[in-house]
Order: C-alpha cells, then structure tokens, then sequence
C-alpha cells in the first residue's frame, strides 16, 4: 500500500511514524506547502514534494493522508484531493461535519474514490464507541470525559491575549464525576461538574498579570463555564515541563436493562495517549488501510468511521482474525 | 424488523428485554424444545411455539436469535436454521470459531441468508476493541482481564465433585496487574497474576469439606493455576447472596509510537455488567439488526462482529449519526 502524506506538522509527522510501523505499507512522498528544499523528514530515501505538482503522483499513491488544519485547511483540501485521490483526513469541527461530508462525497463519487473524512480518537474512536454503545443500550446516558491534557484551541485562545507570549492549557476531567458516573449513575452534570481548566502563561515582561488572568478566567465559552486556574511560569519552564502533547479521556455509557430496569451496566472506552498527535495519526494510517480496500472494491465516496467494517482495518487477513482475535 | 427467539433460558429472556428496548423490533415467536404449553414467557400476546414448527415461520421472521448453549446446542443449531433464516448466534468455544464459521458459511450460502456467528461480550465486544487497538497500535501488547463475575463453567466443575449439592465461582481480577499495564507497561503475566477464583459452596450435610477444597484447588486448568479460595455456605445464603449474574472485565492494549518508541498509550474497554445474559441479549439483538440490513443488501454467508459497519447497528438513520454522534 503506497501512503502520501499531505502536510507535515506535528500531525503529519504522526503518520510518517505510524507507516513506519505498519509492514504493509510504505511512505512514498510527503507533500508541502513550503520550499520542499528546506523540510526535513525523518524517513530516508522519501522525496519531499510541493504540493503544486500533486497531480503529477496521480497514479503513485493508493491512499493520501491530509494532515492539515479543521479551520481553514481542511473544508478546501479534501474536497479538492479527493477529486483525484483515495483521502483520509481528521476534520473534527464536529458542527460542520455534515456540511463537509457532503462536499467531500460529491467530488469523491464525480473521481470514483474513496475519501473518509473525520478520523482520530475524537471524532474517531470515541465516535465508534458512543455509536457501539448506544446500539447495545439503548436505555441509557452518554458521557465523555476529556483529558488530562492539551488542548491547542484554548492555548491559542490564551496567546491572543495581550501580554502572553506562550500559553499551554490543560483540560483535566473531575473524578468525582467520573466515578460518580462509573457506578452505575445517570447523574446531571454543568459544564464545570465535568472538566477543570489549568492554564500554564508566559507573561511579557512588565506585563499585568492579574489583567491577564482575568482576562483568561472570564472569557466566555473558553473558560467562564469551568473552574480555571492560572500558573505563570517562565520560558524555560514552559520548554521543560510542557512540550509533550498529552491526551486522552473516557467516553461512558450507562444503562439499564431487565424487568423495571432493575441492572445497570457501564460500558467505558479510556484512551491514556502520551502524544496526542502520534496516537491521532496511528488512527489515521489504520484507517487508510481500508480506505485503500474499499476503493478497490469501487465502494466510492464520502466515507466515515461509521461505515467501515473492522476487519478492514487490520493487516491480518480475515481467517486469521475469526481464528486468533475473535 | 420481525425478530424470533430461539431456545428460552437465561440468555433468551435477555434477548427478550432488549428487544422491547429496540422500536423498530417486534418479537413474533418464542421458539422451546419444551412442551409450548408449560412455557411462561415476560411478552404478551407472542406465541410459544415448539422448535418442530419452525419451518411454518420462514417467511414471517426476519432474523432468528439462536440462544443455545456453545457446547452441544449451536454447532447442530446455527446450521441447520441458517439454511433457511437469517440468523445471531453466541458461539464462544474460542477454539473451535473456525470450524463452526465454515458449517454455517456452507448452508447460509446455500440458503442466501446472513449468519452471524460469536456475538456477545467475550467473543463479540471485547473481540471488537482487540481488533481496533491492534490495528490502531501495531508495536503493543494485548491484556484481557474478567470479572469480578460469575463463570458458569468453573461453577458447574465445582458442582460435579462428589458432596456437593450447589457452587458458585467468581473470577476475579488482580487490581494490581490491572493497575501496571494501564500505567503503560508491558508485563508478562501467568495466569494466577492476573485472576483469583472465589467459590462459594453449598455441602451436603455430613460431607467432608476438607475433601471437597481439596478437590476444587488442585483441580487442573479449572483452579490448580489460581489463587483459589473456597467458602461454605447455606442454600439460603446461596439464593439470598448469589443469585445474581454479575460479569464484565476490560480489554487493555499497551503501545508504542515516536522515535524509538519514546511515547506510550494505553487503550482500554471495560465493562461493569449487572446481569451478564441481559447484556449479551442486548448485544445480539443490536447485531440481529445489522444482519436484516446485510441481508436485505444480498450480503450472505457467515458474518462475524468484524464484518459489520458499526452504522448498521443503529436504529438511527446514518446521516443522523454523522450529524449528531461522529
């Protein structure tokens, strides 16, 4: 399975990891935006490709990882590869995810490919599991459960602020509430029931910092609704302490089952991920595998976590997975 | 979707439940090897019908549930019916799943109906999220642990021993062997690192209760490689404290990723079930879904949960799911 990647940021090097690991698969060229001249990548004998001569690998790559941004980058480049490729790619502004489905699936049906958009651990694998677990308990509640780690949006959020030159914010879930949840409970929760904001700043020089979190602990949305703490540190600690990316959480499913509902049952899916960019691209390469298999059973257009059959995303061959793994 | 029930014990009353739990299901028929007539069941106004008559109801059933026993009842069951139904079974003889996906692969083929074979939590659930993590992080290692619950088959093995008149054994997990691999290691376990085994027995009167210890600790495979410990109880205590199925346990895959695999992830399942044949009903019947709608396609022969897109589980339309759930 010859793999393009698509964009070479913390993401993209993610995937470049992730094939490594994958004996059926091979990285045959990374495409970039910048001077293809001035990237290094950690693979050897892989050529570094603007992505204006993208077409020219038209028939050289079975599968195209993008490794770009939900905001801006994403809504372009999809539709517009998948014209001409078999695509993956992580798109998680989960209110557009529709809106981008149907964009991606018009251009993927008019190329006959197969394009999968929305992939990684959220939305991705805690998707599945809320779908699993809402098919086998239909009497129930849904929780997700974020973190302890990085989020990049309300780090960015914090750097706006003037004054900041560098933030890091950590969503930390409260474990009360999880354990709360984990016996069996259906409980009602706030915002602020559920998740705590730990915010790490490095201030200018001179700077307010009390103007600075105010500022940080009243923004509406981001952090009015939880109970947020600021820490301000300097450059050097922000190297030291906070230059892993972090992640993971829990996606909890209570409910009952039986005459009055009288058992309960807990279904719960827990990520622990020491690099959130690594695990996200890990999703995305096993992903691409059955990408590649239902193109080649013309099973074209905009595809989802949803509608692939897990079997396909493993190298083992089928026999040997009813045999070993079921 | 016209569901049928085949055989009902424990497992087929949970399948019951659940479908009353399910609104786009209608149980229609109730199916005993017993006298009909003796059969009691929770519906209203759902025939009892005798497992002689079941040709009689081809056309009115669109997936028959199979809710036999795996030693003896479902290598002769799943079969037979599949030639003429679409069928849902819980074959979970893990050693044997090969052979018993070739008999019923044959007549399902032969029939043209979809037969899904080894659905439930152990195989089914627990099978699923082997696969995921696997394909998602392939330097790692798998951890299965179950219980605190009840297993039926080490609860019969007590009850063969001579003096015993009722047994019940629960599995249980280490805490500590739980707590090393999700801190993100990778250990080597034997099995009593992992389980311990606490049966709880019901004497006849006079009997030698040393012996009977004796009997069950050094018992092979069964217990002799546990930490097993053995309490005495009355048919009161027994009825009174142990009538419940309790089950669950977790699935953990530890991995690797980044260079020279610098960073860790821990993936776990985990499930806390009140009732274990109440939740492997619900399974089964979420499944049965999936096989209407595999069939409905002309997509026939056996199946396996690795085989179904996790969008035909769902009583929800897709578009919805991609809306909303994803």
């Amino acid at each position: 399975m010859k793999i393009g990647i698509y964009g070479y940021g913390n993401l993209g090097r993610g995937v470049e990891d992730a094939i490594m690991r994958n004996k059926d698969m091979s990285l045959v060229a990374v495409f970039t935006r910048r001077d293809p001249a001035t990237l290094k990548i950690a693979s050897e004998n892989v050529p570094v490709v603007s992505t204006n001569d993208i077409l020219k690998w038209k028939n050289d790559i079975d599968v195209l990882i993008i490794c770009g941004g939900s905001a801006t980058d994403l809504p372009e480049m999809t539709p517009a590869l998948a014209e001409n490729f078999n695509v993956v790619d992580s798109y998680d502004n989960h209110s557009q995810i529709s809106v981008h489905c149907k964009n991606v699936d018009e251009k993927a049906l008019k190329g006959k490919t197969t394009a999968l958009i929305s992939c990684g651990w959220d939305p991705g694998m805690f998707s599945l599991n809320r779908l699993y677990a809402n098919a086998v308990l239909p009497d129930g509640s849904d929780y997700t459960f974020w973190g302890k780690g990085v989020s990049q949006g309300h780090s960015d959020a914090i750097r706006r602020i003037e004054g900041v030159i560098d933030a890091r914010q950590y969503t930390v879930p409260v474990e009360e509430a999880m354990d709360k949840v984990r016996s069996g409970l259906s409980p009602a929760f706030t915002a602020r029931d559920k998740h705590k904001r730990e915010c790490f700043v490095v201030a200018e020089e001179g700077a307010d910092k009390e103007k600075i979190r105010q500022a940080i602990v009243t923004m509406p949305a981001y952090f009015e609704p939880y109970d947020t703490t600021v820490t301000f540190i300097t450059m050097d600690e922000m190297k030291k302490y906070h230059s892993e990316r972090p992640h993971g959480g829990s996606v909890i499913r209570t409910g009952k089952t039986g005459k009055e509902g009288c058992h309960s049952h807990v279904i719960e899916y827990k990520l622990t991920l020491d690099s959130n960019p690594e695990f996200t691209g890990s999703v995305l390469t096993a992903f691409a595998r059955a990408v590649y298999r239902m193109a080649q059973r013309g099973d074209y257009g905009c595809k989802c976590v949803f509608d692939v059959a897990p079997a396909d995303l493993s190298e083992t061959p089928r026999s040997e997975l009813i045999a070993h793994l079921l």
